[in-house]
């Protein structure tokens, strides 16, 4: 059984955004994948999309959610459900740290920028080596 | 865009077990569902498997954790991988609630008794109707 401690994971860092992949490829994985991310206030994800469904859980602070021009203001604890192939950008709109668990239909969960090219993701180098 | 606050979400009972879907089939999901539950201490989920895989996310209290006799003490916040096929067991061996959120690679999440036969959820005829 892989069991991980989250303090056992080093966290990546995009600007404002921590990022731990809590199980995925690494763990032998491939139609599963889950993240943990704390966002800080005022930060937010790039526009992105994935190939794959997303699930949110939204364990703690206030975010504003964008999916495809759908826009909503959802403190936690929620639940977003973000569908294959839609862009969407999640922003820290409150004055605590955003805290989300994020599960993905697919390993590695890579991402897709707004002209569909993937987007580098700074862990991706660790998990695929 | 599904977004839907935990409150908003009816708990469905098992002994000292509360269960919420928090995402699958109902939103439109097949290869994706997450759930939250708690654990009050001294109860345990009856043994059982899936057919595919499942991580659970281990956000408060201490568990134990069964995958086919290979036993873990985990306390949260951690991650747990427990494969398609291999029976698990998750017991609340600490004084405080377990809360934990699982993430499967299917939808509807449908269990196995140590048999092979499927497990009556409660919360599957609401979901499945």
């Amino acid at each position: 059984m892989h069991a991980t401690p989250l303090a056992a994971i080093d966290p990546f860092h995009l600007p404002g955004i921590e990022h731990r992949t809590l199980a995925g490829a690494a763990q032998g994985l491939a139609t599963l994948e889950v993240w943990h991310q704390s966002l800080d206030p005022g930060a937010a994800t790039p526009p992105h999309s994935h190939d794959f469904d997303e699930v949110v859980v939204l364990l703690e602070g206030e975010a504003e959610v964008d999916e495809a021009g759908d826009l909503r203001r959802i403190a936690a604890p929620a639940t977003v459900v973000l569908r294959a192939g839609r862009a969407h950008r999640i922003a820290n709109v409150g004055t605590v740290a955003v805290r989300l668990v994020a599960a993905f239909a697919a390993s590695p969960a890579r991402a897709r920028g707004p002209d569909g090219s993937l987007i580098p993701l700074p862990w991706e180098a660790c998990e695929t080596a």
